[in-house]
């Protein structure tokens, strides 16, 4: 049977944007291929968002059946932070059937080289991208995301991030040539002279064990790596968001079947409650790849089992903002409040630990006590947060349980500079919604450092007073070294204070950003430009994207004959 | 102190070279800046062969003062296997005085930037290259290769490596620019323009573990990979071949301090007798790169617990040639038994199986049973090595005397086609010679199974019959996969025998030679176009050199600002 998508048509059609990424990769400029906007989709085949809305609507209640081998029941149970429950039920897997099964397809997927895989890749990208709008929904409510969060970072986002991995990837492959003549002189004697072919080879399947919180952001750099550099990969949805990333399975075995590859190539792994497959699953022998992003516990568990196995992590970290000084007071403090507030602080780049001189720091409104400075910030966070409706746009849902019971825990270890509230969603009356707690700690007492050195995830943050700039410069190389972190922020308008902070995220491995008082926050990254953690500190072992990220997911095979 | 070597100098004086390596990377055809002829040196600085000696002899019975800081005591006592008792003693670090001082400089020497390191470690190859003779001796009386090998392997080959790596690092670091504009239309509002400076960071210090075989061959890539993305390096050698390491370390820790960089970024970890301080040093928090190559016991010891390091390693492996059928019999077998003898068959790269049908192979010559093809190439080698002179220059010593205990014992094993003769050096009446000897074994005998499944290091290869081409295409895979391979090589002129050949070394990621019959041998990689090892199967976790060998020994740090 004739593949309905052409190799040739796919390259017309996608070489283009990966071109594009290729360069913003280079440049780091700003790029991106996917709307922003939810009212740029309803053409050229796109989902508006009625027809996206319906869309979700129809799924709900019923059985994603993705057509896969080894499938032995069907398991679901997803309730949405905002009180729904989905209903939707997912294939279980047989993994002695199903893994089998998703080598079948390797060779050919192999054979079909890095620049066909890399189209193939984006034409899945497309297809999602033209589904935004559905896949908002059902990232909204897995999530807990509110819709606008959930439309941009569950989908364009998300899906830039992928083809930042395509393009990683791709170039990576092409780095070595397909084939070499080699001549090797011999003085007098003939010379020395040999053929060489290149292939790149893929490692075997690639396992992506999603989270609760990003399915798609945090899922697709994985998956379209694994994918794009030929290797199968078996998606391994968190519980509570399986949704998002079933329905990115389901375009991925369409357009692999449309382009004449096995669509077993990828597969969904869901689980029943407790089944745990993720364990089991990891230290598989046809398992040579793992992006994981999840809890430090079975992060670390996974770096120290699955030796088989290539394993990508990012864990948890503390997040530090140093405050120092600013030429911007209200600047800074309304960056900070929307920081703090964006999806109830459930970002793994939120904020934690502001660290605060407790002599209090200089700013263009004056000198601010430490008192002052928390007191105004909680006073923005008000200001920003006072609408219900501004609150719940924000806000989203508190993702599970476990986050709701760490900030109603969180008054109880310090003064509280900034009290939870319960708000009410009206469009979802089940929905949890909360917004953040701000607690102060004195940074030299004991009891305070249990606090502020481990990660609480979830809208809690510490305003830690500390005794000066290099009191606060030292607190936080120690909390990325002992905890890791995947964002430092500092407000400084002191050049030295700037250099120390500046010196030990080089030294620790942090990625910074100072003195943002504007429309950029330090919890959202660009992908073709900025980087998601570092993997140099305890918090994430890899980072997206660069070249480390792709360069192990094949290895490069050479057959040399004489010529 | 102004330096004498400026950045300026060091650039223009090499810039030209690395563009070289960076082009032959990329294309893969044959390059090198690095003589192979012992008579091209001699001018422009570099030592001739009678200087060379000379330096050579001049170290004996010395102390190598290498200025280290923490020195507490003076340790050596390496024999040659040719006879001699090289009596140097090198410095013993007390490592808690030593691993500090080893960071202090790092701080300059990152911020000097990829280009800058790029070319101090080309002036650093660039002096052992003018010093090959000198190396060449020292290489030759620990490893026990013959003169010609430890000068082109230990010498211009190993500086290739060494180039190589640089190249790679030096590329992979400014994939991501210095700094760059990122602006983000918003629309009717204002854009969102930040500032980024991105900075490659290194990990910390780098331990390069040197085996005793190939000092400086298997130690370059890794010393220079971790230098030249912003490491310290330190270099712990092979108790019996510190020598070529140690001038290594000299020759860098001068050229540092020459270009005013802390010479404290290389140093020595030299050993006291049964010691072993590569594991105490392996699991120091300040080791966060590991290089190795040696023993898969020690390798996979390494791997599992120096987790706080990214660990590179070259392990045990068992290389197979698949004998089927060929176009030029006589060139196959005097291919196969240079192949064999070479350096006594001490190499990581020789192969150990020959798999031969029972029922023989087609041959230009006609057909030839199995006993036919083992006792023809029997004749080859014979006639190789029935020349004492030529003996010695091909086989060199016997490194060590577990090796001399192997080759023993291997004629136990099985019946002996090619009996092992010991030959007398009459410039070195104390080395250890031995020609190669070669066992046949029933591929469907499971007593000889446990001897052709595991890795008999030295001179011993097993003639292995087997029952089909198919059958040895599936012994094949099942060696690769369950032992891994740093070589392939395979004969055959049958389309559907290379085919399948070629798949199993796709897909189980071996590097294959095929119908090798002139003067390249399975044995033999080339700098900048051949890959050593695949980093796709158990006997190496790396491949020498790709993007993975060198993507992750740096992170880069971004720091970001409005704009």
């Amino acid at each position: 049977m004739a593949a309905e998508l052409t190799a040739h048509d796919l390259i017309a059609k996608h070489r283009p944007t990966l071109d594009q990424a290729l360069e913003a990769i280079r440049t780091r400029a700003y790029w991106s291929p996917h709307p922003e906007h939810p009212k740029a989709y309803g053409e050229n085949g796109s989902l508006d968002a009625a027809a996206g809305k319906a869309a979700f609507d129809a799924l709900l209640g019923t059985r994603l059946d993705l057509g896969q081998p080894g499938t032995d029941d069907w398991v679901g149970g997803e309730v949405s932070p905002y009180g729904i429950e989905l209903g939707v039920t997912y294939p279980h897997a047989d993994i002695d059937v199903l893994l089998p099964a998703m080598k079948a397809g390797q060779r050919a997927w192999r054979d079909a080289g890095a620049e066909l895989r890399a189209v193939v890749c984006l034409e899945i990208l497309k297809r999602i991208s033209d589904r935004t709008h559905e896949f908002a929904h059902a990232v909204m409510h897995t999530s807990g995301q509110a819709f606008m969060m959930a439309f941009q970072a569950g989908g364009p986002h998300a899906q830039d991030r992928g083809l930042e991995a395509v393009a990683y990837a791709y170039v990576e492959q092409v780095r070595t040539p397909d084939a070499a003549e080699w001549t090797k002189p011999q003085g007098k004697r003939d010379p020395l002279a040999l053929t060489k072919q290149f292939t790149p080879v893929p490692r075997g399947i690639g396992l992506v064990i999603g989270c609760n919180t990003f399915p798609t952001w945090n899922g697709y750099p994985g998956l379209f790596a694994s994918l794009a550099t030929g290797n199968a990969v078996l998606v391994k949805p968190h519980p509570r968001a399986v949704l998002p990333l079933a329905l990115t399975v389901r375009v991925a075995r369409e357009v692999l079947a449309e382009a004449g590859f096995d669509p077993n190539l990828v597969a969904l792994a869901a689980e029943r409650p407790g089944e745990g497959i993720a364990k089991t699953l990891a230290v598989r022998p046809e398992i040579r790849i793992i992006d994981y992003t999840g809890s430090t516990s079975f992060g670390d568990w996974l770096e120290a089992n699955a030796r088989q196995a290539e394993v990508y992590t990012e864990k948890a970290g503390v997040n530090t903002v140093v405050v120092h000084s600013t030429g911007d007071y209200q600047g800074m403090l309304s960056n900070l409040a929307f920081s703090l507030s964006l999806y109830s602080g459930q970002m793994c780049t939120t904020p934690q630990n502001l660290l605060i001189p407790r002599e209090g720091i200089t700013t263009d409104q004056g000198p601010k006590s430490y008192d002052e400075v928390v007191a105004d910030l909680a006073k923005a966070m008000d200001g920003l947060l006072g609408d219900d409706a501004r609150a719940n746009a924000l806000l989203g849902a508190i993702v599970n349980p476990d986050v709701k019971a760490r900030l109603e825990a969180a008054a109880g270890l310090g003064e509280v500079a900034l009290a939870s509230r319960e708000i009410g969603n009206p469009d979802f009356p089940g929905a949890v919604v909360r917004t953040p707690v701000i607690v102060k700690l004195d940074g030299a007492k004991p009891d305070a450092e249990a606090a502020y050195m481990s990660e609480c995830f979830g809208p809690v943050s510490f305003a830690v007073a500390v005794d000066s700039a290099s009191d606060a410069v030292e607190l936080l190389r120690r909390t990325i070294r002992e905890k890791g972190a995947m964002t430092v922020g500092a407000y400084t308008t002191d050049a030295e204070v700037e250099q120390a902070v500046q010196e030990v995220c080089l030294e620790e491995a942090a990625q910074l950003s100072l003195n943002l008082t504007g429309g950029v926050y330090v919890n959202q990254t660009a992908a073709f430009s900025d980087f998601h953690g570092s993997g140099g500190n305890p918090a994430a072992n890899a980072a997206l994207c660069d070249g480390a990220f792709v360069a192990n997911r094949f290895r490069v095979v050479e057959v040399r004959r004489e010529a």
